[in-house]
């Protein structure tokens, strides 16, 4: 007994030409014909957290281990659940000393297996076999071959940032930028082919409880000239943000809530929230009212000057105090609540629900929404879109469920199609990829059950890869 | 590269006789021969929507658009989500007048790809080509075709509401009704073959907050000649209405609560809440004690007249403000909120969950209830039945969960089998034929997986079709 | 039409070769294939309730009923659902008589069809076919051969305890014990090969409103020969017995708590707490905050001696509060409720998250926290790792969703394998093999889709089935 030689060297294969798609022939035949109708089609990338002096400087990507896990927060949470300690992967405190970039690598090498099952083996296998030509699974022997080849390509000339987002054929990316940045770096991108734009992310700003909203604050007064002494100042500033950002192409802010509570306060209370805000004397509950009557002013912005409204909650960041003490954010300690959206939108959609020229997309980590608030309320409410499956669900398993459990009752155009939300820019191309050929194998499934024509499931699947994300986020 | 023509062409079919089957031969082989086992069992619809006066005024149904798009709260949803005005769909206030119907058509016809991969897809498709005879997808070019081919034959003597019971093998078809009403037309059908019964939902009157509350309280002082100046006058004036619907053959009490709160009052404070609900002094939290203590109630008169009790609950009604104030109820607004029972439920089944000849069928709308609370209380109480994927997630994927989460704790004999849940007349033998299918696709998969032998698929497959549900209703 | 009457028979089977394996060719092909990798690896059973006297005395087991139906809660809670009277399954209060065995029997045999689609149906067919050579489905017809044969085989020579032990290929084998047992029979079987040791469970002295708190208090005292008079003398207690379990090889214990609600007192305030709990003076709160606390107290403990600690939660206990007075517990009344993870276990994890030695195994039955909660938790701290679909969950639907929903996010090495969670002996193999044939299943699906390598699969399977499971329990 045993699988016949041929067959087993094919399976030993890291980056399969029928990956993602099913085993049975006749599913995965289908599931072949559709995605070859999308696979090379442009990438919008509405979302993320590339950055734009990347490309105004155009600087070759220097270290490998920095370039591809230091910075990675999918990778550090698993190295740091096996008792890793992290600054054996390049992660440090101000002032301290890295390991060296290569030994680094053999750490992470060593690591591998331990992503066996998660997206992250799919997209860096991606990246080592697509971009860089890498045939073998990484693994304690290879690491140095991997690293010299990873290496040698980096430095070269066809891998400039700018040359690698002609290679990724990568039309629109978008940045995250604070509402105090000053947009240098985008200015001077302007020219390029890809169309790179910010996005203004105004957390830091109007979440009192931000460990920056001090300096964030103060930035904004330094930037705008405006003493922000009071609530209706305040607005002022961040509205003149806002035009900072569409003046350098912006179409969208982005929200980023611990809970999508929302509740209307009258500009008196406001003023008065902001001023203890300021004072560093405001509560618990009273720094939530502010925020959320920050999302309905917000929106009313969106509403004014069209900017597309992204929100997403439902996360307690830095859970891990002693690592975030040690080491700072962003290093894999984030993990989500549970979310209700139901009654903490219903005064926001009572004022902005039935705007038909508002956009506003709803992300959620709580998968048990879906089906229960999410897909009914974008699949009622004119405003309203449902983002696509996100962060911890960007995956397979997880867009299966998304799409399993939201679009019978959300419906595709309810949705914005797929987006990616990352900062590790080589993996912009393998997440896209990935989505595309779960996508086309969900339409194959439903077109072999005659759940939906031949002909609407390749307009769909062009729809939810170009068409859904370049108009959902005005482009 | 490319599908074959004839394959292609196979693929555009809107109404194909493997639907919803798997698209693998050997499985496809099992669904397909389990399906044909309970394909032509007759239609047991013992929970609705419909109206008795159809049948009793046997008119045909006249206009398209009416009969097909203004009246489906699913399709209303999806055409508001998208920016239209259901003004455009023939929704109106009272008082104004209505777009033409054949536009209405028109529009409805511009919109239809917006409900690929959602149900009413399937049951429209269903209707159009089984009911109608139409062959290709309805769009905005053959809109004029559909409209007059429908039309031809809603007309026709062929159509009649009577003619269509026959047509669609309806065994039983209970309508929903409020506790004052008069079932007069439920009256005038006894005599026909199908069986067309009354069911008895009391919520207008056992909620305070409900906004028929006071019309209700009057109906039924009227019909009962009872002045309903007490809590024990109030429930021999239900009692008296049970009756009276048992007299025109009901068999089931339908509640839809907003949550599963039970609690047990004393006569006393129970009159004393029903004295603030009539004078309209009830605050929410004592409307929510009243209604919490009415459902022990109504299983106490379900203990002692037989009636099969329905509970559902979950929905945060009329969400859309605006919309509601301008058009009313039942537009698409309602939106599934997050349920708890295990606690809430507790004074109930102390009371109530080991009475064997009680039946109470609970129904979810909350997902994440179904293997956690529901399927453990119905596999244990012998008063529980667990009800099927409802509404929202009367879908081809929604069922396949249901079962999946569902059945390896609950079995399937704490189940009701499949009931429908609608208004739309036409859409019964597709939403059954939908059930169906599904459920011999998922016996086929466990068939196929050895879970399950033959004989006990098929059996199984007669009982979630026609045999449990007509127990479960007492029909 | 109809099936092929060779096919027919096999699909009459009631425990197939090839049950739980996927019906398409392909899929099957690969699923046997790495089946055969593991299905003859022994059995490790870390966390269970089987009893070291049934092996220290080694006497065979004698009432087929009794050993099969009786103590079952997964089948009480099936036949009680269908309002059968437990006594006529042979479950009586103190004093009163059962039901003669034989009788009991066949009542069970006339209500085998109420298993269908669970994984009892599974279990008990692997049961009787692979341990009792029996061919035929269960059903009131064939319930006396069905016993006899049984019977016949509990007598023999080969079927006493020990000998049990061997033919199931079990390792290791743990029970569950209270803090204050003996241990006696542990001490008699320490010769054995498998290696049979007891666990922790320290819940009647941690809990204040458990029944048996008292009791189990005055059986510490009497034990540790400590008055517990306070707080410190009373972890002193749990210390010193935690030792004696040491002492006879536990290697873990085990904490049910109703929710995973942690607080950090000091001991004063413990101390007082304790105090009350002691007079029957503590209130529900009270009690809730000292389990909180007695959490953290455990894990401090498990860091300092090493034991494996794990924490189940999340399920009301005897929710049929009639059944209970009744008949007592462990009926099948207890239901799950709604988890939350990441706000109650936040003082445990600033604590202890960090701590590399010990280990900290959650369960849950929740399954929505799968993806929102546990993963990302075990998927992160040092100290935590998830266990397996359990109770409910422990079945083919029930392993998969765990698998999907899980991995993604936590990967396969934050995991514990797979372990069995019961009193029923010989479901043991039953549960593994099920197991078993799941996994295999779900990386054959991987693993022909491309999303792993097939050494990797074959690798993650060892793993799971026996390297994880032994590692995890420091086996």
């Amino acid at each position: 007994m045993g699988l016949d030689k041929d067959i087993s060297k094919d399976f030993e294969r890291i980056c399969h030409e029928d990956r993602l798609f099913p085993v049975e022939e006749q599913a995965r035949q289908l599931a072949r014909q559709l995605y070859s109708e999308i696979a090379d089609l442009p990438i919008i990338s509405p979302h993320g957290h590339t950055e734009a002096s990347w490309f105004s400087e155009n600087k070759n990507f220097e270290n490998v281990s920095q370039t591809f896990v230091t910075a990675d927060h999918y990778l550090l949470r698993m190295l740091y659940s096996q008792g890793w300690d992290l600054r054996e992967f390049g992660v440090v405190a101000q002032g301290q000393t890295s390991v060296d970039d290569r030994q680094i690598w053999r750490n992470f090498a060593k690591c591998f297996y331990l992503f066996r099952g998660t997206p992250s083996w799919l997209w860096l296998n991606y990246v080592f076999h697509e971009v860089f030509g890498l045939q073998e699974l990484l693994s304690e022997k290879n690491a140095d071959k991997y690293y010299e080849q990873i290496q040698a390509k980096l430095q070269s000339s066809e891998f400039t940032p700018r040359r690698l987002l002609e290679k990724f054929r990568i039309e629109v990316l978008a940045t995250t930028d604070n509402a105090s940045d000053s947009l240098q770096a985008h200015a001077e991108v302007k020219h390029l082919e890809t169309r790179i734009i910010p996005t203004f992310r105004p957390d830091r700003a109007t979440n009192p409880e931000h460990p920056d909203f001090h300096g964030e604050i103060a930035a904004l007064r330094e930037i705008t000239k405006n003493d922000i002494g009071s609530f209706a100042s305040y607005l002022t500033a961040l509205k003149e943000r806002r035009q900072a950002f569409k003046n350098c192409g912006a179409t969208a802010a982005d929200h980023g809530h611990p809970d999508p509570f929302t509740v209307e306060l009258t500009q008196k209370k406001a003023d008065e929230l902001l001023q203890k805000a300021l004072s560093g004397q405001i509560t618990a509950e009273e720094a939530r009212a502010f925020r959320g009557h920050m999302l309905l002013e917000m929106a009313q912005m969106s509403l004014d000057d069209g900017l597309v409204m992204q929100i997403h909650s439902g996360v307690h960041r830095n859970h891990n105090a002693k690592l975030y003490e040690a080491l700072g954010p962003d290093k894999g300690a984030d993990v989500p609540i549970a979310a209700e959206f139901v009654q903490n939108l219903k005064p926001f959609l009572d004022r902005f629900g039935n705007e038909k020229s508002l956009s506003v997309i709803l992300f959620t980590l709580d998968e048990s929404t879906y089906s229960r608030e999410l897909a009914p309320l974008a699949g009622h409410y004119p405003a309203l879109k449902l983002g696509p499956a996100w962060w911890f669900h960007d995956s397979p398993e997880g867009m299966i469920r998304f799409r399993e459990q939201a679009m019978e009752t959300a419906g595709f155009y309810n949705t914005v199609g797929f987006i990616d939300d990352t900062r590790a820019f080589f993996s912009i191309p393998a997440r896209h990829d990935v989505a595309r050929r779960i996508d086309a194998r969900i339409m194959a499934k439903w077109l072999g059950e005659h759940r939906i024509t031949y002909s609407e499931a390749v307009a769909t699947l062009k729809e939810l890869t170009y068409e859904i994300p370049k108009r959902s986020f005005k482009l």
